[in-house]
């Protein structure tokens, strides 16, 4: 931590200064704050200064010799990339759906022969928490390659107390034991057990007056997630759960109109729901809610891309007001990835955002789903010392070279922890 | 060259042993010969053996101190990947455009700020030799390190003598100086010159009684292309700039039916096209014949994703017996990509191919669209030592897990040049 860190003469350094303590909306998506020739101080894992390289020079010139020097000459360098909604902590890999699915299996076809969320379930039920401490240790180190220094992780792949208990566990002992800050969000209402499928009800009273006390009780959680979907969970139970979750401390956060408009978005500007996600089927009337109450759109367009379907309509909710993010939701199932950089492509290519918005959208705005705005998601003084550094020359091209993860190096709290796209040691030996 | 290499106990060992004689077909393309425990063994550059680890051991159990042993266990081992459609030969970047463009730009809005393929000509034609080459080297690296050991470049960016030989001089010094192998095709027919617009007759007689000859005579090319589409090369001059490559040794490959159906597909089969490419507005017709005659279809699907279009039947042309290859089809304009991984997986999530289908169309299949079946694309006794290792499980899991690219390690010509996802020292000095 004591080493200061001297980040030099990047071709564009995009702050995002002024996004700290609402998340950006319409034009102000667009303003990436870029400084040329710029550099950034880092000191006890803070940002002490931003501004151009001849401005640091100045003021830091009697303790050059302090520092190591990150030299970004050439290269473009953005706050460290914020991942507002993963499902982390599981089990198992389902390579072999994937490939059934493309041979022309059907739902059905993939249900019968043991797929779907229940052989996630299963796996992370059966996983000792070391193996799923290890196996997520894994993913943040690959998330780490591109750019990320900060993902949230949910609950959920149990329903029942002591699987969800784990998951959130591991959770908390990765954002101890790993560079990358882990925020967690309890999503016991992830799908209803087949056992309480004739009377969903008596799940929801469990959430409510058991699950939900408990992980407040014990601090495992910051946020409170629902699948509010037809045949899941109802708006009405939905908001009994996200109500129940406030009464404890816990930020509602919404999985909405994924599949079929059941008007989430609505619901989430009601409940007062730090974020909204998915919206592929959100009514113009509830984005419009969203925008009105600062509702965060968190976009996967990457759980669109892998089950080939329509993406969310990102254009259109920016358009409208609503401070837009982007995530990988990486899970399992239906999003095997943790290339954020990739989801800002399909931003771009899919919903019709720009190379600036998807960089907001990573950043600002992603912090802000998290209750982070004032901590992370901008290069300004006094905020944490998470940066990345591309190597590319400016935002526009990190979009246009497609395909490719450009991500040079990762400074984390002040430290380097990747190396041209490199581990540094003592994180590629855990 | 002389120390062996021993690559070791993959996982998966894809073999595509078989094809060499002619390119796969229908349920032929998804047999990828897999040997699990797989091993291989290379000296002087070539494949000695290939088979169970166990059996290599048995073979070469009195040498195993001469080779470098390659650890591939838990890993996925294919052949060298092939590109066999770029314009890798270019200068200039055109991120502006594509910024534009998502801005809500028009075409012509592009066009009278300077864009397009006249911006690429352009610049193309200001370079020196040696700029050309450096740019194009760093491409090749990138190449490399997504797995891919040989690149067809085209020319086609100068559209009169000077510029195309200097293209074509390029590619052939890059093929001597990287360790990539560079294919050349001469595409002069890429555009009609403005000053051809009205007499567009007289250029494809520049092209057959001048340029052409010189190509063959300097021995710059292996292969001719023409784009043959609406408002630029007719079926008919198409088909006369083929037959004059033919009459002098050039291959004929057709960039066909990408913006209109032209009956380009159809052509590629009369004339005896090694490979159709692009084929987004393909006849039946034309895929038919295409399939009888065993033109090669080359699809591009980063094309099609780039320019936000739908990509091309890949599904349906592989269930009509057309073989299918696929490309990067990297180009500063409409795909500025080397990830040829990263097609692969559009392979599938866009046109419908399985996973074990976008490896034969990266492999012997693109080998083929290249007339170098007998060499590449497969691993079997006496071909080139061009052997990639991914870092993972198995080949259904190099596109589950989607958006990264997963190349851990590149043999070129029996020598290590991509380790733990970077190049080697002597080549990233270039
Ligand atoms: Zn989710
Ligand atoms: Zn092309």
């Amino acid at each position: 931590m004591s080493k200061a860190i001297f980040i030099r003469n990047a071709n564009q350094l995009v702050t995002l200064q002024g996004g700290a303590h609402a998340p950006l909306v319409k034009e102000a998506m667009s303003e990436l704050g870029i400084i040329e020739n710029g550099s950034v101080w880092i000191e006890d894992g803070v940002i002490q200064a931003v501004g151009t390289d001849e401005e640091l020079l100045a003021m830091f010139e009697g303790r050059l010799d302090e520092a190591e020097v990150v030299d970004a000459s050439g290269k473009l360098v953005t706050p460290g990339l914020v991942d507002p909604h993963t499902h982390l902590v599981f089990a198992g890999s389902r390579e072999n759906e994937f490939n059934m699915r493309l041979q022309g299996a059907t739902y059905m076809d993939i249900m019968n022969a043991g797929g779907g969320i229940h052989a996630t379930t299963r796996a992370t039920k059966a996983a000792s928490n070391e193996e799923l401490f290890h196996a997520s240790y894994g993913r943040l180190n690959q998330f780490l390659r591109h750019g990320v220094t900060t993902v949230e992780a949910k609950s959920g792949y149990g329903m029942e107390w002591e699987t969800e208990r784990k998951q959130l566990e591991v959770a908390k002992r990765l954002n101890e034991n790993h560079v990358i800050d882990v925020v967690s969000t309890f999503m016991g209402a992830h799908a209803v057990p087949k056992e309480y499928k004739e009377n969903p009800d008596e799940f929801v009273r469990l959430l409510v007056e058991e699950m939900i006390p408990m992980v407040a009780e014990l601090g495992l959680a910051e946020f409170n997630d629902v699948f509010c979907e037809h045949g899941v969970f109802t708006p009405e139970q939905s908001r009994v759960i996200l109500e129940a979750g406030k009464r404890h401390g816990l930020i509602p956060k919404i999985h909405a109109d994924e599949i079929e408009p059941y008007e989430g978005a609505e619901l989430a500007a009601e409940v007062g729901a730090i974020s909204a996600d998915h919206l592929l089927k959100a009514s113009e009337k509830g984005m419009r809610a969203m925008a009105e109450k600062g509702v965060v759109g968190v976009l996967l367009p990457g759980t669109a891309y892998f089950l080939m379907a329509e993406s969310a309509n990102g254009r259109k909710m920016i358009d409208l007001g609503v401070p837009v993010a982007l995530s990988t939701d990486c899970n399992p199932g239906s999003s095997p990835t943790v290339s954020l950089p990739f989801i800002m492509n399909l931003g771009c290519l899919k919903m019709g955002m720009t190379p600036a918005e998807v960089i907001t959208a990573t950043t600002i705005n992603a912090a802000h789903a998290l209750n982070r705005g004032q901590e992370i998601g901008s290069l300004e003084v006094g905020k944490k010392g998470d940066v990345t550094i591309f190597n590319i020359e400016n935002y526009m091209k990190l979009q246009y070279s497609y395909g490719v993860n450009h991500t040079d190096t990762v400074v984390k709290n002040g430290q380097v922890v990747v190396r041209g796209g490199h581990l540094v040691e003592e994180l590629s030996l855990s």
